[in-house]
């Protein structure tokens, strides 16, 4: 028997080809190089990218988040469809720090979005499966950068907010939006207070049958709370309004808000602005990832930092003192 | 002439037993030792707080914000007169993020507070002079400690708030109280987003004269509005009153409400718990900090991070391959 044939290994070439013809088989197999982790592939990864950034920027860049059960699957699946009707191309990216830890994703795959996934307009992609949340949140903001280089019109990044995973998308994001329950008085639920940094457009989600009437107080409230805490500043405070995916009700007037979100900011002259900071952020945060990573890997700094982690714990050692053995044992000049 | 006899060097064993004791001379000495950036002053600095660090950890430690104009010296002043009128002793400790830019603190000195400053049971120290921020909030810091080993009960660190010095202040006490200005209806001034993270009271201040009915309206704006936020978890919301530092009206309340906070923590077994994370985050901030300046100073990253920074602002390279090149000039293994 002879063997197999082997397929032949793509190169930058064909893969920068690939995605900017849009030829879907070759877009798939670029994505999984992107978003690889092995050394193997990061040279072609990052020649590839390297290539495709200057046909990047051109896409609105929307970061979504909302707690399980707020219905957010079911809202991007309305709004792409929404964006896709209008002759847009929509790409779905999620940022899932749960996918790295369970080995499956809380966001679960595409066939969460039938009808959007079946677009040939859009596209779905799930979390890359492992690393740290910044290296996760890296890599989809690499496939951002692909998909834009594809020609997708709006990128949707979502994320369930965990951790840090909610400023991280909203720091690769041009405009970030956060899906609300319903609820009212006593059961309104929290607004997780570092959700208002964040947080450019507030929709309550599932404002249909029942639980519309909870919706509009729910808005209203935030609304009230909103403007006392920002002090009737506009442009700072989120905008609120209420939606039902389900009934496809309310999802153009959220589209029309983060997209005066986005005009804002380019009438401010902050929007390209607003890219580059988050250009040198992600620079800086990945080389501070690199030596966290390098400095528990360091074999000197391996012998003493438990240690010098439990003096400092324990108020037997001053913060001062142990840093600078950790660095010291670093051997930088 | 014969030349002025030479001050005798202190040893950290005389600067411990000074500190112990409180000879306020040496006591002084010792903060300008442990603030100095001096090279020459670390290693005694290090021996010194290492053997004062068992004897600290008995205070509350108390953090202050607010903005220029809200009363904040007169409200310290009011407050410390209050708990030195209990029988405690206070020290009051800055950190100014300007006293580094501008050669003179925008806190200002000792002379804000002439009564408290002449209290015998009071001690006052304005922010060290230089170094970054972190730098800055670490001297405070050590400063905190080396005042809880000299028997202080209640340490109060004050700052303004400007950039990170909130973060940074609330990660080293036991409490943040933020000090607001009156104000109602399109006046009410906005709570900077951030701020809701770290407060846990909240004094509107100058509640008296005309101003009165003005404070009590703001209160109750913030009281609903961080009410609808919070979802009514009184343990997470913080506490807002009013109070008139002018008249020492409503300070006692403010004091309770900052030990009732302190109480809650130490009943749900938090209050330790936080202590020991603050530790163990201010080791690794302190590496970071160490690590930030290497990077800059390093010879060959020094030759191409700025490039690399350009080159990745305007898109023209992707951050991850940026932060490789930087790490990989790093030379580690």
């Amino acid at each position: 028997m002879s063997p197999a044939p082997r397929r032949r290994q793509l190169t930058a070439d064909d893969y920068f080809a690939g995605v900017r013809d849009r030829n879907l088989s070759v877009f798939a197999q670029a994505l999984t190089v992107i978003e690889s982790s092995s050394p193997r592939h990061r040279p072609i990864a990052e020649e590839l990218l390297t290539r495709l950034l200057p046909f990047t920027g051109d896409a609105l860049r929307i970061g979504i988040t909302g707690v399980p059960g707020v219905g957010k699957s079911t809202f991007i699946e309305a709004l792409g469809m929404h964006l896709v009707r209008r002759g847009l191309q929509v790409a779905v990216l999620a940022v899932d720090p749960s996918s790295g830890v369970s080995g499956g994703s809380i966001l679960g795959d595409k066939t969460r979005m039938n009808e959007l996934a079946s677009e040939v307009n859009a596209f779905i992609r799930p979390s890359p499966a492992a690393g740290t949340l910044g290296g996760v949140a890296n890599k989809t903001r690499e496939t951002m950068f692909v998909a834009e280089a594809a020609g997708y019109d709006v990128v949707l990044v979502e994320t369930v907010g965990v951790g840090q995973s909610e400023t991280m998308v909203c720091d690769m994001t041009d405009c970030f939006l956060a899906l609300m329950l319903p609820g009212a008085g006593d059961e309104l639920q929290g607004i997780k207070r570092g959700l208002l940094e964040l947080a450019d457009v507030i929709a309550v989600n599932k404002a249909d049958g029942d639980n519309r009437k909870a919706a509009e107080l729910a808005a209203r409230q935030y609304h009230t709370a909103l403007e006392s805490l920002t002090g009737h500043d506009r442009e700072k405070a989120p905008t609120i309004l209420t939606c039902s995916a389900r009934d496809d009700a309310g999802i153009e007037a959220v589209w029309e808000a983060i997209e005066t979100k986005c005009q804002m900011r380019r009438d401010r002259g902050e929007f390209i602005d607003r890219r580059q900071r988050q250009n040198l952020r992600w620079l800086w945060a990945l080389v501070d990832e690199h030596l966290r990573r390098a400095i528990h890997t360091h074999s000197a700094v391996k012998q003493i930092y438990a240690d010098i982690e439990q003096q400092v714990l324990l108020g037997q050692m001053p913060a001062a003192a142990g840093a600078r053995q950790i660095f010291a044992a670093l051997g930088l000049e």
